[in-house]
């Protein structure tokens, strides 16, 4: 095959397998050519992966050494798609009765959902990280596009269980916001003992659900290694039960008689 | 730029962005290159993504021409990726007090939802189709991986309406497995007036749930294009109140004495 059709398929194989390691024998069969050829593409992958802040190809050489492909989000491409967020976010159009906003467009675009999984997915490169776990519903579009990039499945609890799951554990826990009772469910043979995990979800108020979260995992001695929210209410009455998350977004109380919404970067760029 | 980084850059451009028409313009600046340079990398990219069975660019010339990422999938392709996923499914291992076959797992893994999401893209490829419609939550991954490959948005029907979506229209319908009277809602502003949409579903018994959001569409004036659904269950006993869809697989009733499940092709096969 020749160099220009390699760096076709090679660029192709590596975006549909993140994090996946491979050994260059594989790509040299696939590709019908030496090693040096296919060390020289390497190269140029990677420089031009580089460059447009899209990661990075990890190489390990000796026995069983190979190449990995790590995505990643530069600061400056974040930081710009986070703003266009805000820009979007903050059309009063957008609000509902009770001070409500309506976000469901944003989560329904597959592509801007894709960038959000790619800044989460970015933000915990450096972690260890077994699985992603959310609760149903607005979280998982976010869930599977970070799962996606850092290439690790995606468990979903629920506020109830389902006989197609088969048996569950299950807490009870105090909602954050509206001090109520809620129930929340996982299916048992859904993430192995000891698992590492992160957690992500689309919206955050006081953190109760987040919290119910981790407390459901500890029946599975899953470790949280991280947590990350799209937006997170700056709501000063009330009290945060969760202080260690990544928030792409910080969305204030609706202003409904001037009719204004003010949406402020989330606490991701401090982190980063 | 040289055409060995142009072609990764290019690479990478068609596969985030399918079924966006680009002027060519757009590209010999990116790549600070000459419009015939750019025209011969396009050729080398459609010829790897046609042998690779990935898809094809649709070129158009003339005024306001350019050109488009149609990603499919090849017949052969496929077929080979639908039967591994009904050998993961016949492993006994996954039956479940009641005779249900845990699935999780699968719909968990972003690699496989994303392969599945390419399928139903490829079969509906010549399709107009301005949005997917899934009904929570299980739908959900596999909605949202086909129309990233159709680049249209996604849209939610639940079984409860949100405070955080608005007004909303809801129907009652009669589900066709238990014969309840069930609920779903739709948000008014998450749908225009008169859109063409796809359906897509995790598993089909009867066929009431998918008629349910049929129902619900209409008062949209939505037109469905089509439905399509992983799996669907092989039973004699429930009359199909839905007749034109496409499965993938096609589940048979387990067998709980003998501990073993039978798993088919869907009906998609027939149809491509």
């Amino acid at each position: 095959m020749k160099r220009s059709n390699r760096l076709v398929v090679l660029t192709e194989y590596f975006l549909e397998n993140p994090r996946k390691h491979i050994q260059l024998p594989y790509f040299v069969e696939l590709c019908d050519t030496t090693k040096s050829s296919i060390s020289e593409d390497l190269d140029i992958i990677h420089e031009v992966f580089e460059n447009k802040g899209l990661g990075y190809l990890e190489r390990t050489t000796g026995a069983g050494g190979g190449v990995k492909y790590i995505p990643t989000s530069s600061a400056e491409s974040s930081k710009d798609f986070i703003s266009s967020l805000q820009k979007k976010l903050e059309d009063p159009s957008r609000i509902l009765p009770g001070g409500y906003l309506y976000m469901s467009d944003i989560l329904g675009d597959p592509i801007l959902v894709r960038e959000i999984g790619r800044v989460f997915a970015s933000c915990f490169a450096h972690l260890k990280i077994d699985a992603i776990v959310t609760v149903a519903t607005k979280g998982i579009p976010l869930a599977y596009a970070t799962a996606s990039f850092l290439n690790v499945p995606v468990i979903i609890a629920r506020r109830d269980p389902k006989v197609t799951e088969g048996s569950s554990v299950s807490i009870n826990y105090v909602s954050g916001s509206s001090r109520k009772i809620q129930t929340m469910v996982l299916p048992k043979r859904s993430l192995p003992d000891g698992a590492n995990v992160c957690i992500i979800d689309d919206f955050m108020k006081a953190g109760g659900t987040i919290t119910g979260i981790k407390s459901l995992l500890e029946e599975f001695s899953a470790t949280v290694q991280a947590v990350g929210v799209l937006a997170e209410a700056d709501d000063e009455e009330d009290e945060r039960v969760l202080t260690d998350y990544i928030s792409l977004l910080k969305i204030s109380p609706v202003d409904i008689q001037n009719h204004r919404v003010s949406v402020q970067p989330g606490n991701y760029q401090m982190e980063s």
